[in-house]
């Protein structure tokens, strides 16, 4: 990377003539902002209430609507030019009751209750729950072959492993997250009654990961769980020994959908207000532990950005939008209401910045954009590195975040924050995803990192 | 940094006549490195074991002899050509019983107990304790100026904070630990019956921080204590306001020193068997909580070095020894009985990697070497940086290690492992450093990064 690196400053030559134009001023700024957000950052106490007060926060609870309210009323603080609601229908997904997942027939451990828990958007067993024998596979595919004769009236369960070889963790769960996400449908056609899935994890440990898998109103769907990998280490044991039969009971539902809001507040620009610098997360989580990383982090982040600039008396020049969006786990509600509000408003994202991917050390950003002006713009930014290599942050090419890169045909820049991705998985999805699991430091310097970069690209554009 | 990099890169020209020689196989080695040690690594095993099943292991005390004999019985099993322990003399200080710091005298807030402990190697007050007025100072130079006249008879309470802006925690551990190691025995010069200082975190919480202070047989040594940052910050703002009297009871001794042992494991090169690589960490540790990070992870990290060379059947052309130094915290006997035996020995060490700064994500090695010949060894190794940059690792000027640093007069090349500091200053030295702070894939990537570095100066020499 770094070669690729060396060679496009040398051969473009945009990176001594950045730093010639550049002054002191930016980086003196910038570790301003380093400061600022280290001693005066207010993102870790914004979390610690949005975990341990509000907690869990899926689209359509309780929780979620006094994570609008305590999250708007922090923003009303600010004293920003404006801060408002924007409002978006949610689905509303319940989990019901505490999930039964018990292997009920084997010979060599008799009963046993696993650790489990109905994934989101499933549909429930009923009240009598639902029992099977087991087949494991390893991938859509093998579902395919076994067809209708090898999976009609069993469970099937997804048992390939996160690769735990990939030094990025999300890369390895981008390789393993189809048999979530696919497999219970795909199963379902088949004719199966019931779907587990092996845990989102590299670790092997007791607890289990929720995580959405597809529903569809017009096909048939099956009640689908993920169990953790500890148990699905001993599920694939007991298969190869013997014919296994699981006990599943789940009482999930999907309810009316709800009246939920996006909550953002913004600075507007002295000198280029039309041009939108967007930096967010969502707000929403699933319902297990307190979406600590996945999203409070972001949004807190979002947020502090915002005051820390307020903190140092920034005026910007272009506008800087905090948006934190509702429902990006299970439906994208409120991605979908802000990009459909902007498009009418007829706005323009210079560049959006998405934080969902866990409040840890900052290592830089991932960028992508419409074609037609992309490399072009990523040269702009690569000749910024030396500003940010103090703070060891760089830029590569990639995916942004789900909720912003719907602004894609708007065609600015649109950034994914990247911190150090070793740990994320141990929490994403579960009941450990607690304030205990953030480290205030790590958490302070995303909001300096991204706050860095919305510095950079409101002094100089793209 | 990196344009420092780039500079030495382009002026000497050795990265592109490196990578023209280099083969896909070292590319292919060090991927096979690190999927070994993410797979198939003993490190987070034998942690688990020394933190929970040894536990704290100050040098002299029962638990260092487990350590000792634990990690010798771990590295027989690993089929190496020699195991051994080199003995040493080690100091032996016990903490006695739990201390008593408390506020006996406050209009504002009567009487209250203060969250601390010993530091490591002061004396203790005697069971009757000692009580005095406090006076606060935030370096050094105070004591000198206050001198006797402000000094004598009181409990100096050094409260200096770490700076939280430094991003490279160590460095805001440097700018402040001179009050811990240096202040008792300077107040103690002008008569000050007890010492109190600030503990050694950026954080403000409960926990007190232990550490080293220095004691002399020939001078006057007082009593000292740290208390937590909390407790700092109540005891500064209470002296704004009044005269604050502090109780102290410690019943801290020096005992007679022990016999102890380094622990040594090594695979004889096949080509150059008198050129040494060493990976060390150090086997004590404080004796409060496990001694996870500081430094059982760096002595498991050694070990897994060569337990992932000779799964992957690795025959090195370099001697590749593991040194578990005992006594780093309170003496570095072990360091210097190595010295000693490597110099009366005429060993040559090419290169020195001491792991002792947490089991964190790898950012790479800071270097450092004898002047004479450090510059043309630097450059070399630079040379390496592509094929270490696929897993973030840099290689960066500094210091290395406190036990390796005495083999510099064998002109070799001598290497801290570095990695990400955000979260060490949160444990170091405490109650809490125990292994429930250590991530598994983070602790197993270090042992990677270090297996890697061995791997191209084994075959590449320096």
């Amino acid at each position: 990377m770094l070669k690729k690196y060396l060679l496009l400053c040398f051969l473009m030559g945009s990176a001594s003539s950045f730093l010639a134009q550049s002054t002191d001023k930016d980086a003196f700024f910038i570790k301003n902002i380093h400061n600022a957000a280290l001693t005066q950052g207010k993102s870790y106490e914004w979390l610690t209430f949005l975990s341990t007060q509000v907690g869990a926060r899926l689209s359509g609870s309780p929780q979620a609507a006094a994570a609008v309210e305590y999250t708007k009323q922090m923003l009303d603080t600010l004293n920003l030019d404006t801060v408002w609601l924007q409002p978006c229908i949610v689905p509303h997904w319940v989990r019901g009751e505490k999930e039964q997942i018990s292997i009920v027939q084997s010979n060599t451990i008799g009963n046993i209750d696993l650790n489990g828990v109905a994934l989101g958007s499933s549909i429930g067993t009923g009240k009598d729950g639902v029992a099977a024998e087991v087949i494991e596979v390893k991938s859509l595919e093998e579902v395919d072959q076994l067809g209708e004769k090898g999976i009609k009236g069993k469970i099937v369960f997804f048992n390939r492993p996160m690769d735990a070889t990939q030094l990025n963790t999300f890369a390895a769960y981008g390789g393993a997250a189809d048999q979530r996400v696919f497999g219970p449908i795909r199963a379902a056609k088949y004719g199966a009654v019931a779907a587990i899935v092996r845990s989102m994890t590299t670790r092997l440990d007791d607890v289990p990961h929720t995580g959405t898998t597809f529903y569809s109103e017009t096909e048939r769907n099956i009640p689908a769980v993920a169990i953790s990998t500890n148990h699905a280490e001993l599920l694939s044991q007991l298969l190869k020994k013997e014919s296994i039969k699981i006990f599943i009971r789940t009482t999930c539902q999907h309810l009316s959908p709800k009246l939920s809001y996006n909550v953002i507040g913004e600075l507007k620009g002295s000198e280029f207000p039309e041009e939108i610098i967007l930096v967010g997360g969502h707000l929403d989580s699933w319902d297990l532990g307190q979406g600590a990383h996945d999203d409070g982090a972001g949004c807190v982040q979002a947020m502090d950005v915002l005051q820390i600039f307020k903190r140092l008396n920034y005026q910007p020049k272009r506008t800087i939008r905090c948006v934190l969006f509702m429902n990006e786990e299970n439906g994208q509600a409120g991605a979908i209401a802000y990009r459909d509000s902007s498009v009418a408003k007829q706005e323009f994202h210079l560049a959006a910045i998405e934080s969902d991917r866990g409040g840890f050390t900052p290592r830089g950003f991932s960028c992508e954009g419409d074609e037609s002006i992309f490399e072009q713009r990523f040269k702009k930014i690569l000749a910024w590195s030396d500003l940010l290599e103090p703070y060891e942050l760089r830029f590569q090419k990639g995916g942004s975040g789900a909720d912003i890169s719907r602004l894609k045909p708007q065609k600015g820049l649109l950034f994914g924050f990247i911190p150090d991705s070793q740990r994320y998985f141990d929490y994403h999805h579960t009941d450990i995803d607690r304030i205990e699991a953030v480290n205030k430091r790590e958490l302070a310097l995303g909001v300096a990192a991204i706050a860095s970069l919305v510095y950079l690209i409101d002094q100089y554009g793209l």
